[in-house]
């Protein structure tokens, strides 16, 4: 039987052969150059070779090709598939070119290691936009927000804000918030109550997983990367090595991957065909281990006869799982962002950062003083907590010291300042790591506090 | 009746109320001196305003006092509290000083904010350390690390490196890893496969919650904040101002909190008393909302009469929840951190990010190769992803570019290579907004590749 999609395909090879082979990226130009030409793709699950400088070829896929959104429906199929949730309907729209997956790590003194967390509003207006026209065309009835604004307040502040005012564009659709870990609490224990969830990257990979795996199983569902020109479609589940080639694996993942796919590209008609007949055969209780359930399941079937089972039954229909009803010919593009005016940007001193092995946090602020010329030590704080002026003996202190530099007035900071300070700092031995500039824009704060200040 | 603890007590008075009185840190001085002269004290939840630049007192307080362990035991108290997972009795220990909970956060471009992940070799090898001995006491057979260290290879690999290093100091415990995401699938679907797990603070916080919940109510559980001289307890849930004062919160976090506190300062004894009345009250169905469910409890009670009834019961033993039975004159205290040798560290460049609201990047890596002089320019990245040279069309790119300066040779960089550099840069009308010094430690790079590099 054959669902007859409309399609040619190109195969492409990537990923740990490469890798190994010497190819740092894991994929080489030919395969980049298929991918732009043909724009839609469907990949296998990858192995990124642990340890070592290897960035996640995933990773690196998403963000080259500006996949921005990553959409994660996850639905019980009770009583078919066995699950503490049969109620659920999750879908799980996460961000996906940023975060702390921008994958910046610095190890700049002997005890602390560093990673950059960066959220943009351009990625934090497409992810939640998209959300939003997701739910109005799948006629979904609220997107909540998972953040941890309340300790980020303001990486995580711009995404909840960014999320109130696209929200008041969508009034049909019921909003809400959560902080994500008793948001993750909620969606593990009742995930019926919530139906589209927007997050940011690392949020969104998390209570992915968790939603996936509490309809029965992580092997069962699909998901797609959209963007304004590329799209990929995979299973949400990763690589499994130790069972690669038994013929033991769940194909749903993947299949359901290419059912997105064929509606992506307005075979809407083709991906119905698909859905059924995978419906048909999870309703006949033919499944793979990874499901397989006695008094439940009616076989226990390997990935092979599991595939050839589906396509036996294209052009059937399902009788109690939902059949496939696609709405044809839609596709869902955004428009592209659209840059802000700038707010009035005002330099007003600078965070250098010290590698520092001493004793005394007054030995280290009067030496910092010295530097004083213009711009004036304000704090020193030792991972985030203040520790000068006026610290306390109970706090840990690594080598890792934040020192902050800002001018006493209302004007801007000249700009020579912070060169000046690194060239002075040279001079008196100061060691210094990094720096972070503070800013005001148009008269707000553009930086925190130190806690405790 | 009175469990006669052997205590006097002081009570403050720290949050909102000082937070909306203008002390911004949200706590005062006698406060402070009151907390580090008793060294032990019982925390009620407290209410960080939302929005503004106020800062968690809940992170500032452990943070400030070096509590770096935070514990979290979840337990179900099946059949008497209903719960999907009867099973299950999981203990998180979660760091509890650095990670994201830093706090340090910048906005230097009009599109992108910044929050810096610090995880340190203290930190890891203090949590990891304080699992292992916890596992040890209280004869749990295995302890799991989650981290995410296929993404952060530097930061979470850390983690995961230090967890094996002090792994093979306990050979009688089972080790496992998992990723954060799966991992947490698998504690909402299949907690009853872990016993300990330690992990960094974002992670955790997210799974101790989901453990918390998935009992049957977050608001069952207590939780210890321990440090080398000081020791908070609390509730392992946040505070919940639309019920403040209406005697329907379920107590039990609290109280357990100070049962956990009792067993802290030695009184093992008292702890088991109140422990006991606690479990006999739970299992004789007298229940505050939160767990109350008909055919499983007996009594719907308030915040005022579930205390009462726990008092009545001071000296008697439940009959199916396991009596308590406490180690007794024992205290969990590990050595002090022992500074390390440090590697030879040798500077190698400096990554330069730099604020550029320009199209095409030929044009910025044009003026940026201006500066090359003794460190030549190697990579310009957006948002991680390397976008020069060889780049590609489809890369969505933000105002914030990360600008990778190298010397192309063995030879260590001059440290005035740095100052120089922003020197020219702002004579060149390049508008740095920030910098990360990049070194070799004992020959091994202390910085990530770009994406696609």
């Amino acid at each position: 039987m054959k669902a007859n999609a409309r399609i040619e395909w190109d195969e492409i090879e990537i990923g740990e052969q490469l890798y190994l082979s010497g190819n740092t990226s894991g994929i080489d130009k030919k395969a980049w150059d298929k991918i732009v030409g043909n724009q839609v793709f469907l990949k296998a699950p990858i192995t990124t070779p642990q340890g070592g400088g290897y960035k996640s070829l995933n990773v690196t896929m998403r963000k080259t090709l500006g996949l921005y959104a990553n959409i994660r429906p996850c639905k019980s199929f009770h009583p078919f598939v066995a699950t503490k949730h049969p109620e659920m309907d999750v879908v799980i729209i996460r961000e996906n070119e940023e975060d702390l997956y921008a994958g910046i790590e610095h190890r700049q003194t002997e005890e602390v290691v560093q990673c950059l967390k960066l959220i943009s509003r351009p990625g934090c207006e497409k992810i939640i936009r998209y959300a939003f026209e997701y739910a109005r065309l799948y006629k979904r009835k609220k997107v909540s927000c998972f953040v941890k604004d309340n300790i980020m307040k303001m990486t995580d502040g711009l995404f909840h804000t960014i999320f109130k005012e696209i929200a008041v564009e969508y009034p049909e659709i019921e909003t809400d918030n959560w902080i994500i870990d008793i948001g993750a609490a909620r969606l593990a224990d009742t995930p019926e109550m919530f139906d589209v969830i927007v997050t940011a990257n690392l949020y969104g990979d998390v209570i992915s997983d968790i939603a996936a795996q509490i309809t029965g199983s992580v092997g069962l569902a699909g998901s797609a990367n959209i963007g304004q020109k590329c799209a990929m479609f995979e299973a949400i589940h990763g690589s499994a090595p130790p069972i690669a080639g038994q013929n033991v694996a769940n194909p749903s993942g993947l299949l359901r991957a290419a059912v997105m796919m064929l509606s992506h590209i307005g075979q809407q008609d083709v991906a119905e065909i698909v859905k059924n007949a995978w419906a048909c055969t999870i309703e006949e209780g033919i499944h793979t281990a990874d499901i397989y359930k006695e008094n439940v399941s009616r076989q226990l079937v390997g990935t092979r006869e599991f595939a050839q089972a589906v396509i036996a039954r294209i052009g059937k229909q399902p009788s109690i799982i939902p059949v496939a009803d696609y709405e044809k010919d839609v596709q869902l593009l955004l428009p592209v962002y659209a840059r802000k005016t700038p707010a009035k940007k005002v330099l007003k001193g600078v965070d250098v950062f010290v590698d520092w092995k001493g004793g005394e946090v007054e030995e280290l602020a009067s030496s910092l003083q010295r530097l004083n010329n213009g711009i004036e030590l304000t704090m020193i704080t030792n991972r985030g907590v203040k520790v000068w002026p006026e610290g306390f003996n109970e706090t840990f202190c690594t080598d890792h010291w934040r020192c902050r530099y800002e001018i006493p007035s209302e004007r801007a900071a000249e700009k020579g300042y912070i060169p000046d300070l690194l060239r002075k700092a040279i001079s008196e031995n100061i060691d210094v790591i990094k720096t972070e500039n503070l800013y005001e824009f148009d008269g707000v704060k553009g930086f925190s506090l130190g806690q405790g200040q």
